[in-house]
């Protein structure tokens, strides 16, 4: 099982980072941040003749590159109650994919990874962050995905999510689950 | 009353913009479509010495006139059950102005503002769209602005939106309330 | 096309009951008011031996009636920011329907049905009755039924509807879908 | 820290008081059955002259001694992705305590509380009770509760809650939070 993290935020070793190294502690795991990628909003063309034109950024071969794992770690801290923009970004641009004549095996790619999220954010993210979990509900289920889990813990100044117990005991469960038969 | 609409939406007369068309015909409004700008995904420095830096984009002159009109529309394409990531990426910079010295009544300005949310999605809008309404609440909530109303249509494909009654006669009802005393 | 309202309040002549007049106008309906029938809350049998015994009440006869209409509406007051007690006891006692022997037909029959929810609360309804709008799209989606619209009015004292311009406009919107064919 | 804890289900050492004995383990607690009173669904006369007539059932002297107790978990079965409409009718008859003139002190009262709720269902509780700890999250918003945590726990048959390794990790880690000061 090819394990990837996708992280969302632009804050080096953020909350949302640390909590999602307890996750992966002592698991393989290739970790892209897309702060390190250029991600052009999506520009629709789902029904322009012609389709979508190429786009000039690292969207393309970032999004192959994470094709090749099994499960997908979407970690985002939660910017308004939601995931932040340049994760929404991200996965706008799947739109534009799944119409892309070369990426033909994209959907049936994605339908057989399972994917977990997690989110930190400062203003009752067990609560408020809900939305947004129903949100990935409906992307990983639009996408055939298995949603195997999720953790919303609670930060807003650097480091703060070390005092969520209830987090970080969710993240060494988790830990377990996704350790099983994939030692670093 | 002064009424701006901002437009999250990339494809030229879309379904949302032709919804939104309903709601303020005839009246005076400001339409902003954020396509036409550049707004850069937050860099999260709320906890960085010396704060924020500037960022070389259109946000800080656009947040600034949009701050002078009272009633904000928000006219979003359901991308992935929720607004489209630039209309985040434009929201999650109100982080930014937040916390910016020379924008000091930026909190206090929105506090006396309404809001309204138009958004239409090709995947059960009216429910799946719902985890978006309630996000909306949240930050209009945060932002002590007062949301005013809501409609969610069902398009896909050009135009699918006219042939939306529901949507289409929420929108008429809105249209009146916004009218009065508001003439364009 | 044979419809039924399920009525779900105490309060004659509520809110949620003029609302819904407004929407069965002209057409030609049987109503149910929960009120006028003993319904006992469930007891959980499911796993036990024998299953479910008999209950001495109303319900196994309702939900025999009900089940020859084609369209069902369900009419709630909002309480609590769900739907009364007295429906969802209604609801839950469909699990021993579901395993009742004698039954059998009955998760094909509902299959066939369509079901609007009209509902009507005092504290932000359009905001706060949403997670109750879920939850009827999960109980229809397990029942296999169509969920075809829903009006979430605004009423806390006795005639306070009258005044939720919004919800009438979309009472007389699905008035005209409900009317066609279906002539009182 | 007085601690009751009120049950919702039916069915004697369900999933749900399984979970929840793991929560309460060596706390001294009281355990309410719901299932083991009269709790008749709310009639609503807010706005009839002479205001709620008494009725003859347990409630009354239920939520009396509930009202004794500083923190209240609410432990329901999760039926139709709602809480059971058992606990539902008890929940609804707060409104009304909250208009009885013999018992003015309810508010206030309840606003020093606080809340937890577990929960126990069979259909993608984490996912599909969302909406449900929505509802309770308003409820506890109304009474001015503080609403200081929740598990969703899955299981359908007898014992599968015991499978449920993440439930049953969050309740150790609720059991540690609310064991503090409160030895049995």
């Amino acid at each position: 099982m090819k394990i990837a993290v996708i992280y969302g935020g632009t804050r080096k070793s953020g909350n949302t980072e640390w909590l999602t190294k307890q996750v992966i502690n002592g698991v393989k795991v290739k970790e892209f941040h897309l702060s390190n990628y250029q991600i052009d909003a999506i520009k629709d063309h789902r029904h322009s003749e012609g389709g979508f034109p190429l786009v000039d950024d690292d969207y393309q071969q970032l999004i192959q590159e994470i094709m090749t794992y099994e499960t997908l770690i979407f970690a985002t801290p939660i910017y308004w109650y939601s995931m932040s923009g340049m994760m929404k970004n991200f996965i706008d641009r799947w739109s534009q994919t799944l119409r892309d004549p070369e990426m033909k095996h994209f959907k049936k790619c994605m339908e057989n990874k399972q994917a977990y999220v997690i989110a930190v954010g400062g203003d009752q993210p067990t609560i408020k962050g809900l939305p947004m979990i129903q949100q990935f509900q409906y992307i990983f289920d639009f996408m055939g995905m298995k949603f195997l889990g999720y953790i919303l813990g609670e930060g807003n100044k650097p480091r703060d999510i070390e005092k969520d117990t209830k987090a970080i005991s969710a993240a060494k469960e988790m830990n377990k689950v996704i350790s099983q038969g994939n030692e670093a």
